[in-house]
């Protein structure tokens, strides 16, 4: 028999104009998306993308943090006026935006007292009962406020922080998958995959993505569950349809 | 005495469990998003991350189709299981889900009669009354239904549509922008910048993003404004910033 299994659910909020803009380039949210898998049996349902309006972040924050788990919010926690994602936060929960002491003297230690000048401290600036999430690379902290962990927006120290956030997460049942990679044409497995997927849809899910490899073009097949067991049958299926097609499989 | 700007927006749906999963990086949202911004005086107000879950994408279409001028959509139109988006469209707007004419004569001709099967067919299944975006690298068409864009999720693909998109679009004003490079760190100018962006809030929009270039740290001041005018003025009081503090400036 089977462990009953634990589905536990996140979100991600980036919080930023310059990813609206196209002027950037996001990375966080495969980052992320990555680390919770992989780390803690914690699959992202949803993302979004929004400007830095402390309206359009009240409300998000209020509906993911009701909807989801977990929300991970990125950006909008450094010195400047566009960094306004700790108080809309305090806002959203009706909690004080205030001076978190153990931030603050985090902070001033690192850049010492003279040169703790006004916008650094703004980075002390956290809702009312938030915790820390401490930041090896370049000090000012991430929080936690309620289900919500803030990062910053800068992938390299966002990537730094992430072992920190572990301690505040309930993990979930791993979230196991297989890849087969194959040299065909998704039109020509396309009815096959259905069928399968159709018979196993409670317990696994397969997804389809073309790709393009050396010239050639395939079709990579995903299967995701949480039961070993069952991703098992799955890809004997997959195998047993592959074989019948004379489909090459590529190994990588 | 200026031009009235015209404002036009849009929003970005993302369709794909493989982008939510971290599997696949995506690009998508920065290509279109510069696209409008550059070709179309069109800005991006706001992007989702969603599943290939029906339910989610009726939701999300019917809200954005309301709320903003364009919605582009990618990912979900390819032959398998998991590419629902004309379907989900066709149920948000309560049209008959069917073969466009012209999509399945390009596609038959495209593929050849015989190898035509029944999921390639399912490429030509569009909302009734949907007009196609031509495919000029692998046929297939895309569609725009009511205010609602829908490309390929394979950035190539959707890149190569892109320009087939402008037909359809009602242009907004020209949005410039002006970018300094400073070496320096935020939390040195951020006072003055809130200053100054508080001033023009009406008219520009000033975001201020750290960067790391050949060991050095610096801050990219970036405005954005549909008024030329009120760009050079912000740039002007930047300058004089800039100086006052002695900041040199990066030309890139």
């Amino acid at each position: 028999m089977e462990k009953k299994t634990k589905k536990v659910n996140a979100a991600i909020l980036i919080i930023g104009n310059e990813i609206l803009s196209g002027r950037t380039q996001d990375k966080n949210i495969s980052f992320i998306s990555n680390w919770l898998n992989s780390k803690c049996g914690i699959s992202v349902n949803e993302a979004r993308i929004i400007p830095d309006i402390e309206k359009t972040i009240v409300e998000n924050i209020r509906l993911f943090s009701k909807k989801f788990n977990y929300v991970f919010t990125t950006g909008g926690i450094g010195p400047t006026h566009d960094d306004i994602t700790a108080k809309s936060i305090s806002k959203a929960f009706n909690l004080k935006y205030e001076y978190h002491k153990e931030a603050y003297e985090i902070l001033e230690k690192y850049y010492g007292k003279k040169k703790f000048n006004d916008g650094r401290k703004k980075m002390a600036k956290m809702p009312r009962t938030a915790k820390l999430i401490y930041n090896p690379s370049s000090a000012a902290p991430g929080f936690i406020t309620k289900n919500i962990l803030s990062l910053p927006g800068v992938p390299s120290i966002l990537n730094s922080m992430i072992e920190n956030c572990k301690k505040y997460l309930v993990k979930g049942s791993k979230i196991h998958s297989n890849t087969l990679n194959l040299y065909t044409v998704e039109s020509n497995i396309s009815k096959q995959l259905g069928s399968i997927q159709k018979k196993y849809k409670k317990f696994v899910d397969i997804g389809s993505y073309p790709f393009f490899r050396l010239g050639k073009i395939g079709v990579s097949v995903v299967s995701r569950s949480s039961s070993v067991n069952k991703l098992g049958r799955v890809k004997k299926e997959l195998i047993k349809l592959v074989k019948s097609k004379k489909i090459k499989i590529l190994k990588l």
